[in-house]
């Protein structure tokens, strides 16, 4: 498929949870209908999705029915089964493509793709066993982090070794699981951009944010981040060389840290970011509907921002301020319709426009 | 109910076309579900609702099942028949209430009730035959509209009387239904106020647009309007007055004619308006929000624009036009996932952000 989607066509989407369900609402206006595909039942993409399948990763009757259904089909989590893409791969278009998630899904690869690009990662170092964890702190020095290589988010599957005393207990935590040593950087603020690129090769970012995390889980995201000129354009280049060396389709979350003397990446996320949900109330074009434009074969949206906001998550029992911030002057709500307010779970967001 | 919907809970639409479809996207904003009943199937709402229900509105069984599914029932439309109502209503709430549709879905009870408000509103008459439309014109004169009582919308149902020697065909055009006999009004411009109730009371307006309508269809909404300050406060003030008279809980579009010596009410609507699109890119909570709010038992949105917003319908073949518009900066494309374009169909709006 070169054409773009045309009304009426269907984006399969692989998740059905708060970032599907703003996927599907954001395919809508452009005339297009979302699928979503989650072994979990009633999953909020659900409640606005044109149809859902509710089946396992690895039930290849169901993905198979899935893919024929769809015309294109794409993703909001990074860490989909191997078997499970090999499949879909074969029936229709997956976008972004597999380069993108290989190196998404395993922090050494993701390391080691971005150092390849010239681009300025922590200090890393791979770790199997003790052995390994010595001699990359011999390198690397405390204070440094141990993550799982794979399936790690929201500050899961890590370990802080602050003295070379806590080795031994970090690397009891990661259950035997590959994992990757990094130091710590040393940085003024956090900051991502949302950066999409489009089938035919053009790509567009918005304006970088400023993040704040609280225990590992993104707290707020401030438009305009404090960057100087020079490094919002470096920010903004870095990430479209990303985006052109993996030849990638959709919109991508690039996690950077501001240093000193220059930028660090500490992340890059293959799909819509939490630390763009801002775009809804601050651009014509939110990074929801940018990721179904580049996935659907659309033009993209431009980027450019109207008006600046601060994102608020709410996490966990954040959802009983729900009725003070409904009544709060310009204050846009978006709340996932899930279940129990568990800790650390998000429950929703706002974005509040600032003027 | 008086307690405000909690997340999880179901709103009924009656209506699934594009107002439904963009409440249902509301509703999920705040962690609602919608169960949209139409008659058609495979309705524009369908496609991000959580459910549907495909029913005609004399289909007891369907409208009973459909009633104790949901919390609350609201609807897209006022011609909605009353047997339905009275169904309906001995079921679940239905919001905005009764007496808000009997007033809109007749056009000379409209005026009177405007009248009896003390708002101006065009010289009216009662048309039932030859003898009352010669007296209607005699007391009105010429140029004149005549217009069936119930059930016109976007110009249908309506034949202009330029000279008397139009008025048997007028007449005829109205096929023996009862109609109404309007004069002209002289005005500058159309504006109209987007304004909501809630449950507890409060009333919230938006700030009022400038609409251009063609062929009696409504083409662009423009913010701000070219409104002085006093006529912006009397368009809002008049706004307040109808809602509370009719102690409305819903969103209602008020369209009025700013005549030199003040504003002329045109008619209203007791739904989400095709002149409130344009909140979708300016406000924080747009009109389907505002609207879900007040049924929901919310507290209202303030409507506080914070960014100018020209709105213009695609009727018709101006869906050509998507692939040029989704490559212009600060378009915000809203398309409806309607199948053929016939001509005069509404098929999509864009929001064009002004800077």
């Amino acid at each position: 498929m070169t054409e773009p989607l045309e009304p009426g066509a269907v984006i399969g989407i692989l998740g059905g949870g708060q970032l599907g369900r703003m996927l599907s609402v954001a395919a809508s206006r452009l005339g297009l209908r979302c699928h979503v595909y989650d072994p979990a039942p009633q999953p909020p993409a659900g409640d606005v999705a044109h149809s859902v399948t509710t089946a396992g990763w690895d039930d290849e009757g169901a993905l198979r029915a899935f893919a024929q259904s769809v015309d294109v089909i794409t993703y909001e989590f990074e860490n989909i089964p191997t078997q499970t893409l090999d499949l879909l791969e074969s029936l229709r278009p997956v976008r972004p493509g597999r380069q993108a998630l290989a190196v998404s899904q395993d922090r050494l690869t993701e390391k080691q793709f971005l150092s390849g690009l010239g681009l300025r990662v922590a200090p890393f170092a791979p770790v199997a066993d003790a052995a390994s964890l010595a001699s990359a702190l011999e390198r690397i020095g405390t204070p440094a982090i141990l993550k799982t290589a794979r399936l790690g988010y929201d500050g899961k599957g890590q370990a802080r070794i602050m003295t070379q005393g806590q080795a031994d207990a970090a690397l009891a935590a990661m259950q035997g699981a590959p994992a990757v040593l990094e130091g710590f950087v040393t940085f003024e603020r956090e900051v991502s951009v949302i950066a999409a690129r489009g089938l035919s090769g053009e790509v567009a970012c918005y304006d970088p944010g400023e993040n704040v995390h609280e225990d590992g889980i993104l707290r707020t995201t401030t438009l305009p981040a404090q960057l100087s000129q020079s490094q919002r354009m470096d920010a903004v280049l870095l990430a479209g060389k990303i985006l052109n060396a993996l030849d990638y389709v959709g919109v991508m979350g690039v996690e950077l840290f501001v240093a000193g003397d220059g930028l660090v990446v500490n992340e890059i996320a293959p799909r819509v970011h939490n630390s763009g949900h801002w775009t809804q109330a601050g651009c014509a074009v939110d990074q929801f509907e940018q990721h179904i434009r580049a996935v659907a074969g659309w033009p993209l949206g431009n980027g450019a921002r109207h008006v600046d906001v601060v994102m608020e998550n709410l996490i966990g029992e954040d959802i009983r301020r729900v009725p003070e911030l409904a009544r709060t002057a310009d204050v846009q709500l978006h709340l996932y319709g899930k279940g129990a307010a568990r800790p650390g779970r998000k429950m929703g967001h706002v974005n509040r426009i600032m003027r």
